[in-house]
C-alpha cells in the first residue's frame, strides 16, 4: 500500500496563480473579444537584453561543436557566473561573500521551497503576512504546520503582519521563532527594510540562533540608495542568513530561467543532539545529490548581464518597469485610492475602492476593465482589501489598463 | 535555534560522482602530464544534434524580440512538448500515454529525488542492489530510512540484489514493499527487464498497491526489440507506475539539461485514514508550487528531437556510443575479463580481475592506465568487485582507453 504525503491534504485550494489563470481562461472563454491586460503574476514582457542573447547564441554554438561541447557542469554553477556574482553583486556592496557560497539555480521558487530540506522539523517559522504563497504552501507540504484555520492560516507557523500602521514592517516575533522568511523589496507591498530594520532582525536572529530567509529577488528595483540590496550588507547577517537572488526580474528571465542562492560558509544550524552543523555543508550535499546544475547555455546567458553592455541594458530594463509603476501609482493615486510600493519595486499594493473585498475586485476588474490584478487576500489574511498591481508590462498596456481601471472604479 | 534535518547526518560519505571528481583531481594535481580518459561517470561528449542547435538558436531569437518573448511558461511544460512526447514515446510504443500526464523538467536526477515528495513517510521502499545512489540518498534524506550498517547499507530500506547469478534482474521482494525502484536499461548492470519480467512487477504491484519508480533514462539504447522502452507498455501498468525519462543521454541534453516524468492520471496512493489519492494531482501541486518550468529555449531544443532530422541525428549518436559499447565490451572480454551490459545500454559491467577491490581498481587504473572508471562499490555492496566503464566518449578516446586499459590489468 503505497501512502501518499498527508501534508499535501492540508493544502487550501490551488496555488494563487493557477487559479487566477483559471479565472481569466474562463472569463476569455466567455468573451473571446475581451482584450485582457494582465498585471497580476509578475511576469516580465520585455525582450532579453542584447547582451544575454549574443552570449546564449555563442553558448548554443559551443554546444554543436565537440571541441567546446559541455556535458554535465558543476551543480553549484560555472566558477565564471558564480565569480560574476560575487564580485558584482556583494564585493562590490562591501558584502564579504565569496564565490564558493553561491549556488545557482534554476529559479528561486524552487530555491525557497528546497531551502527546508536541509532544515529540521522542529522549527517554529515565521511568515509576514501578506506573503509570498510559495514560503508557505511549501511549510504545509513539508509538515511543518498544522491544519489551516478558517482565515486560511495554518497551526504552527507565526504571522507578522504588515499593514499600513507598521508601514508594511512587520515588528520582531514577540514568540521566539527559529526561522523567519523577509523579502525585500516586498512581494507583494513593494515596502523595502532600511538599514536599520534590518540590522534589527540580524541581532534578534544572532540572539535566538534564528536562521533570516531573504529572498532579494527585487533588489535591482530598489531606487533609494540609503536601502540594502543584500542582508549580508549588515554586519553579523554572514551567521544567520541565507539569501535568494533571481535573473528573472533584473534581466527578464522568468521564461529563460536562472538564480542563485547564497549560503555563507560561516552559517550553522543545530542538530537535535545538540551539535552545531555547517549548512553549507549540507546543502553542498543536497545540491549535488538532488540537482544537476542549469544549463550552459543559460549560465552564459545570466554571465551577460554583468558585462557592460548588460548592465546599461539591464538597467534600461528597470527603468522602464519602474515608469510603468509610477504610471500606475500616480493613475490610482489621482483616482482617490491609496497605493503603496511601486517606488522601490514592481508592484504597487493598492487599497481596494469601498472596502470590496480582495477577489470581489478582482473579478470586477477582469469583467468591466478587462484588467488582471492579484488579490491581495491571495497572500493572507493581511491582504483583504488590498490587490497587487504588476508594472511588468508595455508602456501602451499599462496606459490603456490605468484608463480602463480608473473608468470602473 | 535553527534546526537542521538530521537524516543529512546519517548519509555515508560523498555523493559517488563528487568522490570520484575528487580523487581524480587530485591525482591530475600530481600528474598535471598525465592525459586522463575519463569513462567514470556516464556522460555524453558529442556535440547536440544540430536540429536541437538550430532549434534553440530559433527560441534565443524569440526571446529577443519582444512579440515572441516569453516569460513564464507552464510548470508543467510547454503543450508542443508534452505533445511531442507522449505522440513519439508513448503513443507510438501503443502505451496509451496522454500529454497531460507528462511533466517536463530540468533532469531525472531531480525528478527521481524529488518524487518523494509527495509520498508518504510509511512506506517501505526497496531498491535494487547495485543501484543508481540517488535513489538510495534521498531516501535517507527524506527521513525514510534509519543509519547505515558497516555495509553502507540503511536500516528500513529492503535491498534486492542484482548478481550475476541471477542476470541482474532481481527476485520479488519476499516482504511486502510499497514503491519500488526499477531501472531498464539498468545503471549500472546494463541489464534490461523483458516484458515477462516486468509483467511480473506489475503484477505485483498491482496485487500489493505497490508503485513502481520505474527509471528508464537509457531506454534509447534497446537494441533488442523484444525489450520494452516504457513501463506502460505493460497492461495494468498506469494504475501502478511512474517512469522517469531524459533527453540527457539520448540527444546529449547532460549539459542542457531537459527530461520528463509520466504520472498517469489513474495512478492513485493511500492517505494515512485509507482515503484513495490522486498523485497526478499531488504531483501537479508539488510541480506548480516548487518548480518554474524549463526554459522555453531549452524545451524548444528538446522538441527538435522528435523532428524527422533529430530522430536520425540522435539515431547516429546513439549508434557512435553503442559502437564504443561493443568495442570495450570486445576488448575486455578478450582480454580475459567477464563483461556483462554494453548491448542494450551504454554501459558495460565488468568483473574486476584477480578479485580485487572495486575502489582498488578505480585507483589502479586511474594511476596506471590513467582511465577512470566507477567503482561497482559505489553504487552499493552487491556491486563490490565490479567496475562500470561508460561508453560515453569519442572512438579514438575510447580505442586509446581500452589498449591502456588492457595493457595494466
Amino acid at each position: 500500500m503505497a501512502y501518499v504525503n498527508d501534508n499535501y491534504l492540508k493544502l487550501k485550494a490551488g496555488y494563487l496563480f493557477p487559479e487566477i489563470a483559471r479565472r481569466v481562461k474562463e472569463f476569455s472563454a466567455k468573451h473571446p473579444d475581451a482584450k485582457i491586460i494582465r498585471m497580476g503574476i509578475g511576469d516580465v514582457t520585455e525582450p532579453l537584453p542584447a547582451a544575454c542573447v549574443a552570449a546564449m547564441h555563442a553558448a548554443v554554438d559551443e554546444m554543436a561543436n565537440r571541441a567546446t561541447f559541455k556535458g554535465y557542469g558543476p551543480e553549484q554553477g560555472y566558477d565564471f557566473l558564480r565569480e560574476a556574482i560575487a564580485k558584482n553583486d556583494y564585493q562590490a556592496r562591501n558584502a564579504a561573500i565569496s564565490a564558493d557560497e553561491i549556488f545557482v539555480s534554476d529559479g528561486s521558487k524552487c530555491d525557497c521551497a528546497n531551502i527546508l530540506d536541509i532544515l529540521g522539523a522542529k522549527n517554529t517559522i515565521a511568515v509576514t503576512d501578506p506573503v509570498y504563497p510559495v514560503y508557505v504552501d511549501t511549510n504545509v507540504m513539508a509538515g511543518h504546520t498544522g491544519d489551516a484555520d478558517g482565515r486560511g492560516e495554518y497551526q504552527g507557523l507565526v504571522y507578522l503582519r504588515a499593514t499600513a500602521e507598521n508601514g508594511f514592517s512587520p515588528s520582531l516575533p514577540t514568540t521566539k521563532v527559529d526561522v523567519v522568511y523577509l523579502c525585500s523589496p516586498n512581494n507583494p507591498t513593494g515596502a523595502t527594510l532600511s538599514r536599520e530594520q534590518l540590522t534589527k532582525w540580524v541581532q534578534y536572529a544572532k540572539q535566538n540562533s534564528s536562521i533570516i530567509l531573504f529572498d532579494a529577488a527585487y533588489e535591482s528595483y530598489i531606487s533609494d540608495p540609503s536601502v540594502p540590496h543584500s542582508i549580508y550588507e549588515i554586519d553579523g547577517a554572514k551567521e544567520v542568513a541565507i539569501e535568494f537572488r533571481s535573473f528573472s526580474k533584473t534581466a527578464g528571465f522568468t521564461g529563460t530561467r536562472c538564480a542563485f542562492t547564497v549560503i555563507p560558509k560561516s552559517l550553522r544550524g543545530t542538530s537535535a543532539n545538540g551539535e552545531s552543523i555547517d549548512l553549507h555543508r549540507l546543502w553542498t550535499r543536497r545540491h549535488t545529490t538532488k540537482f544537476n546544475g542549469v544549463s550552459y547555455i543559460i549560465q552564459k546567458g545570466a554571465e551577460a548581464v554583468y558585462s557592460a553592455e548588460g548592465r546599461q541594458q539591464v538597467a534600461a530594463l528597470i527603468e522602464h518597469y519602474m515608469t510603468n509603476a509610477k504610471l500606475i501609482r500616480e493613475s490610482l493615486t489621482n483616482a482617490g485610492l491609496t497605493v503603496f510600493g511601486g517606488i522601490n519595486a514592481p508592484y504597487c499594493w493598492v487599497q481596494t475602492p469601498k472596502g470590496m473585498k480582495s477577489w470581489d475586485f478582482f473579478d470586477h476588474l477582469l469583467s468591466n476593465a478587462h484588467v488582471v490584478c492579484t488579490p491581495g487576500a491571495g497572500f493572507g489574511s493581511a491582504g483583504e482589501g488590498y490587490a497587487r498591481f504588476s508594472a511588468f508590462n508595455s508602456r501602451a498596456n499599462v496606459e490603456e489598463a490605468m484608463k480602463r481601471v480608473v473608468a470602473n472604479l
